[in-house]
């Protein structure tokens, strides 16, 4: 018998009647012949509502007590779903994370999965139940109520998938799958009916955001079959998996990630002795600002130039970092450019075949769009552009590498 | 040091400004010297929102999953409360029933405490912490949430006050106490200091309906001294004890409790043969109609009249019950009377005070008042009226016992 997990989000149980909308899905899975186990979010609007109440008593709200407050969103939904289940003559049973116990570490409204306990959910499952399990939570060793974070039922979902080997963990979601670059701004863009978790990765960190990238993290850890569905629609959806379990039809390049969240600083004329990029980057993590892209030029007369790429809120911040280590390293000067864009190339198909940058550096040249930055991975080619030529420039690397034709950019 | 229990309801905590109103109370009482466990019910109208939903979904929910939905209203105020309390520098820490372990059987949405862990609550209080409870809600054998039904906050309350041998149990409300009758129907109605556990039982049953009437029987049983205290208003409230503790100032009658919400139904004519009284509230029974009054007189020619009173939403079931059971026994004639109303005495000082009945009718007859039933108790006696002289028949009682003058009233 086949063993699904199936995740559904906050838009997904919205309301009464997506909720019905979900149990009808669910126990149509579930006649099909099929186990199923269902992780769900809060109703969406819920956990935003409770965050309120606790922001209006106390400024900084207490982390475990946040956690107690959080935990009810999911809750209500699973047993709402559960009755729903039930009013169609499908016999089915909710459990909180506690209850299930997924066991995690207690860094409350972060937590960590350490272990979930597996017997009463395989005991309903094999006695005929669908479970309902409520995502984005869990309990400390202590019985204190934790969650996961953001996309914390994402995570919930393919854990247990992971616990149960369940054959294939479904994520339902507001999108019919993954695409070949956001739609929005390339009208030919495609649903890529398969993907590697390395290319998931790499497509979700640099904003696809259809999956946390926790939760694929997790799934290519311990290698669950992940697909990614729409809740509203039937279709295929997009499998994302392991590279031998996605090879048959490996594409060259899957996808065209951006994000236009991004800001350029240099600092110039470091001087060229040991430590000094510590020197840059240590301060910078103390205030805990992320940095994408890193660069190291060499400049004139004994001196580097360094570069990198921030999210753009943090612009501010690392640049009065910059300007008082500058005074003290007595670098030549400090550049902040908050214009700035980045478009990544990403496929596994990359590695075996060269020729895949001067591609997209030819197809950028034709559009006249300078490249101020670029940086490689092994199935990853990014690059820094001014903002404004964003979208001329995903339109023209899709078209360059066919994106839009399954057949042409099929693996050769 | 001083042990108490706290019990705030819905309307209480019934906005962010309440709940922190609430905590306000609570640290105060803490910072007087004495050890604090906070039980508290679900917002008002959050309730009654979770049910509407579940009905949405199913006509007759779940048992099980409505206990699961309805759990996440009091796991809601706590979390907030305990924020509240931190706000105030209050250390605190919150329980949801199934963290506490308040231990009950397996009815769902209407189950009994069996059992309460002691270790994590103690541990805190010692520690200085306010422990905040969820009310209403326990957890069976097997891990699954259970609510106590109706008024279970108060039940809550009372049970942790006994398990932790509480010095008081301190229900808040939205009365500052317990009157001798109804202030909105007579004037000069008073708040009593203190009234014993079997008065309150008495006035609680019929009508005033300041305490759950279980949480009362809970406290009489294992004489958790309980006191009623008003929310929005300092004041000593009224104190429920064991007569011992209430001896002090014992009243001749503590005060009168009434209800419109009654019916009366006669089967006229019964033969007087054994079985019959079974023969007519077998059924009666079995629909679900809890009886009140009771009363039989003996007829004419070897038959007898057994007439009672019932809630009177159930009268038309009542009624038709008695009309097919009538044909069968051959009994004269079934009597239905709507417009009925029944008012008590109620006063621990009857049992040794004889003459209050006669003092009670003579009131009455001044008033042209006819009694249609009576029935006493070891400190009751209910009369059944005319709905119409109800409230004519509370202000000449109380005038008669003199019930707004706390000295004239006192035992002599």
């Amino acid at each position: 018998m086949t063993l699904l997990v199936q995740k559904f989000g906050g838009t997904s149980v919205g309301s009464i009647e997506r909720i019905q909308a979900v149990a009808s899905r669910v126990a149509e899975s579930r006649r099909a012949g099929n186990q199923v186990v269902v992780v769900v979010s809060a109703m969406s609007g819920v956990t935003n509502k409770l965050v309120e109440m606790a922001n209006a008593i106390q400024a900084r709200p207490d982390n475990r007590e946040m956690d107690v407050l959080l935990s009810t969103g999911e809750q209500t939904t699973i047993a709402l779903l559960s009755m729903a289940l039930l009013a169609l003559g499908c016999p089915a049973r909710s459990y909180t994370g506690s209850q299930v116990r997924i066991l995690t570490d207690d860094a409350h409204s972060n937590a960590r999965i350490l272990d979930i306990d597996q017997d009463k959910v395989r005991q309903d499952l094999d006695s005929g139940k669908v479970v309902v399990i409520a995502g984005f939570q869990g309990v400390t060793a202590d019985g204190d109520i934790s969650t996961l974070g953001r996309g914390g039922s994402d995570t919930t979902a393919v854990a247990m998938a992971a616990a149960l080997h369940a054959d294939e963990c479904q994520i339902f979601t507001d999108v019919d799958g993954v695409y070949t670059t956001d739609p929005r701004v390339v009208e030919n863009a495609r649903r890529l009916d398969s993907v590697t978790f390395e290319e998931m990765l790499e497509m979700s960190s640099l904003g696809a955001k259809v999956l946390q990238i926790r939760s694929v993290e997790f799934a290519s850890k311990y290698n669950v079959p992940l697909r990614v569905l729409s809740s509203f629609e039937d279709g295929p959806g997009t499998f994302i998996g392991s590279e031998d379990e996605t090879m048959m039809e490996m594409p060259l390049i899957s996808g065209i990630a951006f994000t236009r969240d991004e800001a350029k600083l240099s600092i110039l004329g470091v001087p060229d002795i040991p430590g000094m990029a510590h020197r840059v980057f240590g301060p910078i993590s103390e205030a805990g600002i992320e940095v994408d892209v890193i660069l190291q030029n060499i400049g004139n007369d004994q001196t580097n130039d360094i570069t990198f790429t921030v999210q753009r809120k943090d612009t501010a911040k690392a640049s009065e970092i910059l300007e008082v280590l500058a005074k003290e390293i007595k670098a030549e000067a400090v550049q902040v450019d908050d214009k700035v864009a980045k478009v990544s190339l990403v496929g596994v198909g990359m590695r075996s075949h060269a020729g895949i940058a001067s591609r997209m550096f030819e197809a950028l040249a034709k559009e006249s769009i300078n490249i101020q930055l670029i940086t490689t991975s092994e199935i990853k080619i990014s690059i820094v552009i001014e903002e404004k030529y964003l979208e001329l420039a995903v339109r023209a690397l899709h078209d360059a590498f066919e994106l839009g034709n399954a057949d042409a950019n099929a693996k050769q």
